[in-house]
């Protein structure tokens, strides 16, 4: 069912990333160098005993979270602590994408942490079984995550000399931005300020077909007639496949590893090509790039070249198309063999866990009609997305609770929060993208893709990331002066 | 053992009221008309299906949250929504103890609502067996109360025309008031601001001998050497009753409905003495009242007249003035037939309730050492604590997570509430009495006992009252003033 892809988008990301990414050599609580594209990156590894259960005491047990530690430029007598709130997936991935921490970690004399959400990476609160059943899953929460990092937060100014009086800075990116975000608003003893990057806080509660519009955009303004096609392959598709000759032509244009054989298989493979439009869209980066996949600079511009057809272009002409265009994201190295279309419907624990989230607190509606995006017309069911939950988790979502506890638009009681959002990211359109206080800031980065101002450096960065960093780095200046005087 | 004792005195206030209080004939929907001392009170009961579980989504069940409405002064055209948030207890019983609300909702055109606390009163999320295992008990925590009253003041302005665009004050007394500070901490989405009565949020973090040097500073300055005779006392009750004609002669002269027969019983003859006194600093109000128990104007006046002796007096000659000065206590009306030591140690739900957050995240150390306070020393001990916890509940309290969760000290990131505090009263040592910026005011009620400011308007309040009531509605008319800009 498509309702489950679009509640997944978030993890694409990640997950993708997780599996192709350089993976350092964990040595308990030895040193470990990684080598990033830009630097080596070194950190500590420790395991901090967390409780199972923060809001019941029934379930006294404890599990060890992970988090990676650097010090090496941390100013002991008033330099801050940078703490990274990490999201669905193994830690050590985000620890390496996200370089601007390790880019200002000098200037601001700061202490780097990046701490492992419970359920992904290492962190898992019953181990191997952790995701065996529904009572051990009963305990993936933002809530508990972020309990989990007030706690580490405490624990961290208790323990290591000199952190008593650092002033904390949440920092996130995606599902990691939410959690700065709330771990500020929720526990602002702990953090004296948050960034929360592309963080898309109000995604349960804008209308459901913002997301899908913002990713047709995004084609629209990369090529003539780019979206106007990616909308038309659809029918064309169906037109094609409707013959066994069809079917065997869209798997052999589209190299597929496995031939194409039902209707079923087809409405995978559509399902696929969304996907892929839409990560295309997230990783928009203005220079090449390696965090979905290996991609040139402005992939979707490239994509846009394979599809620039009018309307007298046959249905296989522009499949043709198509198949050139998404190989821009799966074989820009020309190392594929085959494209694998259940390539994002891996069984991988950082899927499984972040599907759970969107079965029970995560719930984002998402829709299309194909008039303002380019996609297949889809309506958001709530009822049917609940079934499924409970035939997969034995859990039912709870569609008002993300709103009740996080405040939805009435946060302005808050502060210190930025909201950094990229106007070519598809999550933007649930992000804060208007300051509301003086102290809640957003900022939107123009031609930026999904937390653009949290990778490194780039000699290629447009101005308007460049400038969103600095502004960054002025506000953490500002709440670490703040703190220190309070 | 005696750290019970302390830990329960929260609860003494309110479970002998309760079962003194005047308790209404609930009739469901119906509205109930019941008399306090100075008005008939009309309200609505209702009840909310409310989650069981806040925080976990296996646990799916709901349960009947009660709740009081009064809508007589309401204006639906911008009317504010004044919430109790229902503290340790019966819900009908602090609304019929909490006038303040009551006198002040026609001048605010208000809403009055009065939420019951779950596993207190008729909200129980399992019925009759909510306190018959750890498995049920396990929802009993501030955080799932906080979520309540959140996720029912969401429902109300959903469903209650008029309501949708109403500010809602958040109002409580005692662990109520911590109640109501918190929520607008965690939730200020939900409530522009709060008054939090006799607050002690910082119960948890001060110095354990804070609570009884009150205690024993209003007994001082009610009247001559009247502290230091109840801390003599001690040691005269273990000198008579070391004979068996000493046991006697203590057991006539306090009119004990039980004879004292051992050590034991001495032991907790002095631990009901010691919650006597307490409780009488507790309700030190300036008139005539009936809170705990029908009482004279400034109690503890009344009490030390029958303590003014010198040093020269014999052990039975003071603990004939200490029995005549308990008696101020238990028998102002002359009704008493005899004194029963056990009062205070019923088998009541809401004392076991009570007793259950003590021993889980209510952990609030208290101690004596018998200098700077009358009572026998007896240090703070949390692990004879926490084992007693686990032997009667299967439960240990962990000692710091109401401070990471509720902020400590740094809790200036919010804004909106009153913290008042009478300083005669003994929670005022845990409770926020400077001012920690421009909106988390503190207010000091010079003469008032506990949430003195909370009581009916009376003809012998005293002006400090008077203004401290006067400066609460002033900061509400600008809460809803300027939500209404928002």
């Amino acid at each position: 069912m498509r309702l489950t892809s679009t509640a997944l988008l978030f993890l694409l990301v990640l997950i993708s990333c997780i599996a192709l990414a350089f993976k350092p050599q964990l040595l308990g609580r030895h040193t470990v160098q990684t080598f990033s594209h830009h630097r080596p990156l070194s950190y500590t590894t420790f395991y901090f005993d967390q409780q199972i259960d923060h809001f019941g005491f029934l379930e006294n047990g404890t599990f060890k979270q992970r988090y990676l530690l650097n010090d090496q430029h941390w100013h002991k007598e008033g330099g801050p602590i940078l703490f990274y709130t990490g999201n669905e997936g193994d830690i050590t991935w985000f620890c390496n994408n996200t370089g601007f921490m390790w880019d200002i970690a000098e200037e601001l004399g700061a202490m780097l942490v990046f701490a492992e959400h419970r359920y992904y990476g290492e962190s898992m609160p019953f181990g191997d079984e952790s995701y065996s059943n529904a009572k051990y899953l009963n305990y993936l929460t933002s809530e508990q995550a972020l309990a989990d990092f007030a706690v580490l937060i405490k624990a961290l100014k208790q323990t290591v000399p000199g952190a008593q009086e650092s002033a904390v800075i949440a920092i996130g990116g995606s599902y990691g931005g939410m959690l700065a975000a709330w771990l500020r608003m929720k526990y602002p003893s702990a953090v004296v300020g948050a960034l929360a990057a592309s963080a898309p806080i109000w995604q349960f509660i804008v209308p459901c077909e913002e997301f899908y519009r913002v990713v047709t955009h995004d084609f629209t303004i990369s090529g003539t007639n780019c979206s106007s096609n990616i909308r038309r392959s659809w029918a064309s598709i169906d037109r094609v496949s409707a013959t066994g000759e069809g079917l065997q032509w869209l798997s052999q244009e589209f190299g597929l590893c496995g031939p194409l054989k039902s209707q079923d298989d087809v409405f995978g493979f559509k399902g696929w090509l969304q996907e892929t439009w839409v990560n295309l869209a997230m990783v928009d980066y203005p220079y090449e790039a390696n965090f979905l996949q290996p991609l040139p600079a402005w992939p979707v511009k490239v994509v846009c070249r394979n599809l620039q057809f009018d309307t007298g272009v046959s249905d296989k002409q522009l499949l043709s198309g198509i198949s050139q265009a998404v190989r821009v994201y799966y074989n820009y190295t020309g190392d594929a063999v085959c494209l694998n279309t259940s390539q994002t419907a891996t069984g991988d624990l950082g899927i499984l866990g972040w599907f759970y989230q969107s079965c029970t607190e995560m719930v984002m509606p998402m829709c299309t009609d194909g008039i303002v995006d380019m996609f297949e017309p889809e309506p958001w069911n709530f009822q049917a997305f609940s079934d499924m939950c409970y035939n997969q988790f034995g859990v039912r979502p709870r569609e008002d609770w993300a709103e009740i506890v996080y405040g939805g638009r009435n946060i302005s009681a808050h502060s210190n929060i930025i909201f950094s959002n990229g106007n070519l990211d598809p999550w933007m359109s649930g992000g804060v993208t208007k300051s509301l206080s003086k102290s809640l800031v957003a900022i939107m980065i123009d031609g930026g893709a999904h937390h653009l101002d949290l990778r490194y450096y780039n000699e290629f960065d447009p101005e308007s990331v460049i400038k969103t960093r600095e502004l960054e780095v002025n506000y953490f200046k500002q709440w670490i002066k703040s703190a220190a005087f309070d």
